[in-house]
């Protein structure tokens, strides 16, 4: 792969960095009035608008076109279509990365080696409708014929994540069936959540592809055994489990009837997985329409992602914004402030689909990349974020670009003496990407503590500690409302958003060999530590630790 | 302040820090057997021990020393115990820093301005436990006469991360009561906590030192207007509502008993204060003996903290080894990775504890800092990180250094066919410190890949993939259990770690400017957004964006 570094582009966007040392954004808006206009882009006006601001960026117009220029050079474009033609472009694992496949509402054909998967996508949903509907209109029974309340999903990593969070951002859409996520092999975790559950109206979906995954696996076992334990009786099984995985003989074994195994491919990232079966405990709480509604919201950012125009494109745009700061700004994070309480988890889900999508070392050919790749991602929704973390995004000697996210509409405000809290919550996420680009001067500081009649020391004092630097980068995203599409169009984006970025930085986006030696480790480990092996060796640290552990 | 770059000690770090292109942990094990011993502390090892294995990160033994050398130069123990004897050491603020007195377990007086706090500490927690026992053995009753099943909790920042954090941290010591924590001014956060609860059984806590904070104050009046809509009398709000505050005139106003008021002061910082009254809510949950439990845990780090050399302290050694990294080393971020589901908002708390303490840009004389200051912190409970961001720790091109925290015992060990969940959480949480202390070298790969009968030409192709480059520091905390002890000693540890930072790199870790511009600025948006006034000036994008939201 060529070096992206060595393109007099990249030396071009060096020298602009460098120009920017004595550009201040401040600046920048008052001279440039049509700058909103010229950074901003909107989505679906007439509908469903979704707006991109991302003026609040340090850019002019020539970095952003600078930027593009990279894209453009390294065949972005070509390899985009790649993707949607089914490609194997995952080429560690010689597999396609077909999970727009999934939400392709068109009547085009999807081809994987010589076949069109869409025919199988399509019976995959059809089956998952039925299930679903026979789910919430209580017409599946469990073993002693009583309706489903709850259903637990045991799954981990993109079996849990997408779901989870997709079900905490659809709760207005929520029906009457509880859905609850156990990941971790912690037994805590499952043993929390089975404490309020009753075994007789109870649902388990077990979300493992290979249905080999460790911590699915126990906590699958550990809850069939409680389900046993009050049924007694082996046939129960079937009626409280269900399976998505592709591993028939396995699910057989433990006890599911294969009937009620949903499967899905081997061109469907763990991580990209939420838009096939996995998202099942998705529609068995807001029921299968909406479900597809999530899937027609990222086939719209599909269709722009494949024909919006590079300086038009959201992905596009947010991808080369987030290079400029990962790799001429020496900013290592990224972070997701969703001023919308239903998206508490989504930026833990974004940290999962980015930082292990582009947390890579070398490059598609095997080299080592030359630059600084994927992002580390964190985030909390606002206004909660503004009274932990925002003072060193703020204040601090690290810069932090920021997505901020917000709907015109909530689905219950509350309407008090002073009005609507959810204007409140608006106020406060235009006023925070407002002060991080303006910032606060020595002067207004000065002018503001003097009228308070602080004597001249005090105010001398306290001026450089009240001082905010200004051009700190924002994107603002807003949607109308939190809506199932809405939701679908915002991860389609960033997905779309993963994907150019690992395309710029020459990184295998779709394989994740970094999660391999802990497996491998952990199962040597493991009886070492409960006595049934004598400790191997490690290191002085690990040897003293399961010492430690072991009570020695 | 003294630029602490200029010294010799910095210089000499400077130089270790290059000594260490050519070092490898790996080695460095293999040469030192004694490399453990060397480099753990053990707390209370005949009781309930607390174990800090710091032996897989990038140091030997000259550059502790280095590093304790900085400690003394910037006269950390002196500044300490200024901290600890009621100093102003807030100096911005003109105030004490005083959390540690209210776990003062002693008989030791803890003076501020010439008077001694404690007598006042004892009587808030003895009113604490008045109240708590009453509506813990339902004496306490609502307006309907009936007791309380419900708390909510309303406050935010550190009147809700920290009680939040630690209700969930103790669920095994949960009792009846259920508490819940509102936060957010986005409206979905109290109407979907409402939805389920019962006002006739519900008790609000409003937490807000000041009674003015605005996300709490519009959640506290919406929740009064549910409770009055279904007892329509103004006399039930003493009933259910309760504040955590220093304003008792506000309180009163609202329709709270002042009786029913639990103070705090002012050398009480917010992100600091779960040790006061503002762990209402969790003496509620989990009863005052644990609450007390809890304290006397910090008290045993604070005695630690106090009175260990600098070489076996534990808050010394992890602070230092933070600034290693996080200025040498060029580490942004710091991840917090407990292999404790219990723990799943630690890491959560850690980062406004952290974030909001030492994201700061000046030193307390007002000067730029010259170095980079606090960590962006982040984590999620292992195992799920695993599955979601440890790829981009194991292979990607930024350097994070991880704490991992696990316990020796669960409350809740689910015993399988194969054994105990819970050794299996243990055996993952050893094997990613093994692998990323000593990573997987191409001839391992090599080795292992040609042995599966895989082609030549393949094996070399994915060699470069499946290398892990190791070396990635990590600290290892284990206890025995997670006991409201435990908790106590592993929250006031950090506080106490990003203490001696604050105090390294010469910032004011007690103040925090840097949320009041956001603040500021919102009140001036509201009323325009709402159409109140007419949209004032701004940025051409705070502009766009009001009109926007507005529907233009």
């Amino acid at each position: 792969m060529p070096d992206p570094t060595r393109s007099p582009t990249w030396t071009a966007l060096e020298a602009e960095r460098k120009a920017w040392n004595a550009l201040h954004l401040r600046d920048l808006f008052r001279r440039d009035t049509r700058r909103f206009d010229r950074f901003h882009l909107l989505l679906d006006a007439e509908g469903d608008a979704l707006l991109l601001d991302y003026s609040k960026n340090l850019i002019r117009p020539q970095t952003l076109k600078l930027l593009l220029r990279l894209v453009r050079e390294a065949h972005v474009e070509a390899f985009r279509d790649a993707m949607f033609a089914g490609e194997a472009i995952n080429l560690t694992e010689g597999r396609a990365v077909l999970h727009t496949a999934l939400r392709n509402r068109s009547d085009r054909p999807v081809v994987v080696e010589g076949r069109d998967v869409m025919p199988e996508v399509r019976a995959v949903l059809a089956r998952m409708r039925v299930f679903t509907d026979r789910v919430r209109t209580g017409k599946w029974k469990g073993h002693t014929r009583k309706p489903i309340t709850d259903v637990v999903n045991l799954g981990i990593g993109g079996s849990d994540l997408g779901p989870a969070m997709a079900c905490q951002a659809l709760r207005p859409y929520g029906g009457n069936i509880r859905v609850h996520f156990v990941s971790n092999v912690d037994p805590s975790h499952l043993h929390d959540t089975l404490e309020d559950l009753n075994p007789a109206t109870t649902l388990f979906v077990v979300a493992s592809k290979t249905f080999t995954t460790q911590e699915t696996l126990l906590n699958a076992q550990a809850a069939r055994a409680w389900l046993l334990h009050s049924t007694r009786d082996e046939k129960a099984i079937a009626k409280h489990f269900v399976a998505v995985s592709t591993n028939a003989e396995a699910v057989r074994a433990f006890g599911i009837d294969p009937v009620n195994m949903f499967g899905f491919w081997d061109w469907v990232g763990g991580r990209y997985s939420l838009w096939s079966a996995i998202g099942l405990p998705i529609a068995l709480y807001v029921g299968m329409d909406a479900f597809e509604e999530l899937l027609a919201g990222a086939f719209d950012m599909d269709e722009h992602f494949r024909h919006a125009p590079l300086d038009a494109n959201m992905p596009v745009i947010l991808a080369v914004l987030g290079l400029w700061y990962n790799n001429f700004w020496d900013a290592q994070a990224w972070a997701v402030l969703p001023y919308e309480q239903h998206l508490a988890r989504f930026p833990a889900y974004l940290q999962q689909l980015d930082m292990e999508s582009n947390g890579k070392g070398v490059m598609r050919d095997g080299k080592p990349v030359q630059v600084s790749s994927g992002p580390i991602v964190f985030g909390e929704p606002g206004t909660n974020g503004q009274h932990a973390f925002y003072q060193l995004i703020h204040q601090g000697t690290k810069l932090i670009p920021c997505d901020f996210l917000a709907g015109r509409e909530s689905h219950n405000d509350i309407i008090g003496e002073h009005g609507g809290m959810h204007a409140v919550l608006l106020a406060n996420f235009l006023a925070q990407t407002e002060a991080l680009m303006r910032g606060k001067t020595a002067k207004e500081v000065e002018t503001e503590l003097a009228a308070t009649g602080m004597p001249e020391r005090e105010v001398q004092a306290l001026i450089p500690h009240k001082v905010f630097p200004g051009n700190r980068p924002t994107n603002s995203l807003i949607y109308r409302r939190l809506t199932p599409r809405t939701l679908g169009r915002l991860i389609a984006l960033y997905e779309h958003k993963v994907f150019v970025q690992g395309a710029l930085w020459g990184v295998n986006s779709y394989d994740q060999w970094g999660v391999e030696l802990g497996k491998q480790l952990a199962r040597i480990i493991l009886p070492e530590l409960t006595g049934q092996t004598k400790t191997g060796t490690h290191d002085a640290s690990t040897t003293g630790l399961i010492g430690h552990l072991r009570g020695g």
